[in-house]
């Protein structure tokens, strides 16, 4: 048998073609597995006759089960109902009685869970050592960390093991092991995945998080698994907001910004990355990272480090003999803080939080470093609280300033992966994928999945964030009613033409001139913008449109629909037909000519 | 001269006729202050030459001053550059550099700062007693307290001193006085008046609130005040939600929530409210408090208190000789609490917001007890604590459920006033002054203003939440798709016609059956209802409308315009005009009879 692509996209098509049956697919899983050099991936593996039964039960393929047949593996705070929960310390061990609804979710939609996997110990780290379970390595040099606390879950997909994994972050434990292991950490905005069966780590901060070996996986994972749940008081409904553009502005560390530690070959592959984010379509901007420092600095040395020991604090301070040394040091002083302080760490968040969004005028998207370098095992072991604090530089502010953000492969160091993320405002995640995918294919010109030589499947059509909106008139780009788009950051996707079904016509008596467009029998190609706009932002937009026009439905030269102007009947019986100019602006230009 | 009306609208008419100048106004407002018995309502006050002055500077009525000559009082923990702010405590004052940012806007709109008036130290307290400066008296009888923390700001427009005041709610401070003196309170949603420039009780909880004879009045002061301050890190962008349509179900306290420590007269007007809001369309819900209830002891016996130790805390453990032993006591018990402590209030919190986001499911607006019942001075003075807890039994929680209200009179118990407060959630502040003025005027017949004889001003037609949609097919209730409508929240706010400028079309080809709506020369009524929703809810909506039909503007039968469906052209040329009709309902019950 050729050797199984696990991709999801691949086996959806080798289901489909009836090539493999989810069996063969799980039994290789398993034969991967038992002969990977890593023992200290899996804390806990189903035994392979029950993944194989749930593979069986699930049928054939049906479009209710986009997922149908994925093998994937859960960080072990994620409760599973097979086994116990461990969170990386066999004395907190418990027994769940329901999945964590992340897990119902993927199960739901039929992909199989094959097992637990390894993590910093309460996902207390970056590193992937403090775990009792043994210390998954960087698939790609078994001297070096895999970066944690998702360890298990990165290593388990940089070796081809499943098909995607979930990891959890609150500091960067989503994002960190995918940049040291070749592959895509998605952090999502803080609530869109359930926490509802996950250990706390900082209860607050916490987001499940999905490692996978392309962006379009990832978006996959996203669309079965996010979505509001009540049973997580910390679940958000969901929204939708356009991050860039097809030009955009995107931050970049500015020079006294730039930590590496010495890294040069980090140094030069994040340099490189904004060469690559340039040519497609961005500008870079220079960030002072000031007020992000301060807020990573918020997150571990501020009164956050509580939740830690709110969440296992009692556990362990009980002396349990399992507790990593590290971890026990870092939970059993996280209850000096005050309520006092508790508060006053809120208020500088707030005010911190003040001067990113300003930075958020002058930047559509943060390009950052995923972490400024690695290190080996036996480096970390003599060092392990400041080179794990290291690993976080670029990480740490994340969650805190409510933002989604994308590790994505950017290119290797001595053979050793290196990653970039990039970093939006919260709820911008379809755009960032979109935008991850296609930096990555650009950052690795034939990009293959972690440490295997399975190539990452080709670009599939990934979603978008917002709502697409066609203008016509005096929305276009410096056209009097442009800073209306501009005013409620709406991005610019395109410049193109209806499909050839439109007439347009300049209305009388409008301020400022505004044309008609109306679907015609005898239409032609009209031109047009396309722009994005949050759900809010278009209903703001929405209202301010005033009679004859309003916000229909308007067919692109690409066959698509989008929302766009229509324009009453009414106001067209005496205005001027100007179709033959094909466009607002031309007909503009020879007016005033 | 005749007595002046200081209402806002009262005064802005007699401003444009010339029958007074704002320095009448002034030297009227300050013999008044003059002639007031009762001492103890101002910190510090303006010298009326000063007042004066600025009277004359203002010029001649202008529309960009909407508050033109409007004469207002300040409590003294809201910072206006003429007067040290003392927030009630003498060694605690301070010179600000500058007015708060609600002072700021209040005087641009042309209004005139009177004075600072006097509060609960620290705004620690919902009595009124607990200041160095004296104890304000509820203005109908002074044996009674005023209610507090804002006592002076709420006596000084209960007394017809000012037209309005400013005070400041974090518990029920913007509201428990207003109850006690026969006017209104709105105690904003949390970030929508910046709280730049104020002494902080619970930082992150605090609201400035407003003082007013009518509703109408507290609406006006809204429009000038309100809205985002980059300053303020608490600050939140304004939106607009719909509250209640033409019907809604308000909620009440079911009969083991109802707690009034034995004052029948109190719980027979909170019942004679309910009837009342009956009367306005409303249908009464049963709600268990339980939930709210426990929140509210979050506020006072959770980790919260902490907040005040961060804002005073330093000052009030230095024992200076001016702390009021009460709140010396009450602040400096606050860092008992620690940072763990901290975070789990807040879990719970998030759990109960839950529970309480389930009961707005069953309600739209809750109708609750300003406060349960009254006290007199002496009976404070002998159990400070325990019965001032009592006074914020409905008001505690509203300010962390995020919620919005407003307390207005609701009657008398021998002779003193009592409240009722309408709740609703963030952003339904117009709909809930809007209510709150049709609840104020039929509760209180011919009300006055506080202990005045100035009967309140006829109601102004005052502003509305959310944005009207007008609806004309399937969309109408009991059709296929009036269910788009209600998962968004929308409000029915009238069924009504167009104007007589409109032809109806069955339009073919679609499903569910739909009409078309066409402005014509020769039309008729159609008929439609008129639906509210949120910017977010409407955008969604709009988003959802299939060709060939789109959102523009319909102009009602009362000449108003709304946001309403259109029709592109190309698809009424095969339509079945229906017109004839008058409406797609009688279209509908013809075609299937």
């Amino acid at each position: 048998m050729m050797k199984i692509d696990l991709q999801i996209d691949a086996l959806a098509q080798a289901y489909l073609t009836g090539d493999l049956t989810p069996a063969d697919v799980i039994n290789d899983v398993y034969d991967r597995i038992e002969a990977c050099p890593d023992p200290s991936i899996w804390i806990s593996l189903l035994p392979r006759e029950d993944a194989l039964a749930t593979a069986v039960s699930l049928g054939v393929p049906h479009p209710d089960k986009p997922l149908f047949g994925v093998p994937f593996a859960v960080k072990d705070n994620i409760d599973c109902t097979e086994t116990a929960t461990t969170a990386g310390c066999p004395s907190f061990a418990y027994q769940p009685r329901a999945d964590a609804t992340v897990v119902a979710r993927l199960r739901a939609a039929g992909a199989i869970l094959i097992g637990k996997t390894n993590l910093d110990q309460f996902a207390t780290g970056l590193v992937g050592t403090r775990s009792p379970y043994g210390v998954p390595r960087s698939a790609f040099n078994d001297a070096y960390i895999s970066g944690g606390s998702s360890s298990g879950s990165a290593v388990a997909v940089a070796r081809g093991l499943v098909s995607f994994a979930l990891g959890t972050d609150t500091a960067g434990s989503g994002r960190v092991p995918a940049g040291f292991n070749n592959i895509v950490g998605w952090k999502p905005t803080r609530g869109l995945l359930s926490t509802y069966g996950v250990v706390p780590a900082c209860r607050s901060l916490d987001c499940v998080s999905v490692f996978a070996g392309s962006c379009g996986a990832a978006a996959l994972v996203k669309k079965v698994s996010a979505g509001f749940d009540p049973k997580d008081p910390f679940s958000r409904p969901a929204e939708s907001s356009p991050l860039v553009g097809d030009t955009f502005a995107f931050g970049v560390l500015n020079s006294d910004s730039r930590i590496f530690f010495g890294d040069a070959g980090s140094e030069q592959l994040y340099n490189q990355s904004i060469e690559v984010l340039q040519a497609l379509g961005g500008t870079p901007v220079d960030i002072d990272y000031t007020p992000f420092a301060e807020m990573a600095e918020l997150l571990y040395t501020g009164p956050w480090v509580a939740e830690r020991y709110a969440a296992v604090g009692d556990h362990v301070t009980l002396a349990h003999g399992d507790i990593d040394p590290t971890v026990a040091h870092i939970v059993s002083h996280a209850n000096a803080h005050s309520a006092v302080d508790a508060f006053k760490g809120q208020y500088r968040l707030s005010e911190l939080q003040r001067l990113i969004d300003q930075t958020w005028h002058q930047m559509d998207v943060f390009l950052l470093p995923t972490s400024p370098t690695t290190y080996t095992v036996e480096e970390i072991a003599a060092d392990p609280i400041t080179l794990n604090s290291r690993l976080g530089t670029y990480t740490n502010f994340v969650n805190l300033a409510d933002c989604a953000a994308l590790a994505v492969p950017a290119g290797f160091v001595d053979d050793l992966p290196r990653g970039v993320t990039l970093v939006g405002p919260a709820f911008t995640d379809d755009d960032l994928l979109a935008l991850g995918d296609r930096l990555h294919r650009q950052l690795l010109p034939a990009p293959h999945i972690g440490a295997t030589d399975t190539p990452v499947c080709p670009s599939p059509s990934l979603p978008k964030s917002g709502i697409p909106l066609a203008v016509v008139g005096a929305h276009l780009t410096g056209q009097p009613l442009n800073h209306q788009l501009t005013d409620l950051n709406a991005k610019h996707v395109a410049t193109t033409t209806t499909s050839d079904a439109y007439r347009l016509y300049a209305l009388n008596n409008t301020t400022p001139a505004k044309p008609g467009l109306a679907r015609a029998q005898d239409g032609v190609k009209i031109a047009v913008e396309v722009w994005t706009l949050s759900d809010a932002a278009f209903g703001r937009f929405c209202a301010m449109v005033p009679a004859p026009l309003g916000i229909g439905n308007v067919e692109l030269a690409d066959g698509t629909w989008v929302k766009g102007f229509i324009c009453e009947n009414i106001a067209l019986g005496d205005a001027t037909d100007i179709t033959t100019h094909g466009g607002w602006k031309a007909y503009l230009a020879l007016a005033n000519s």
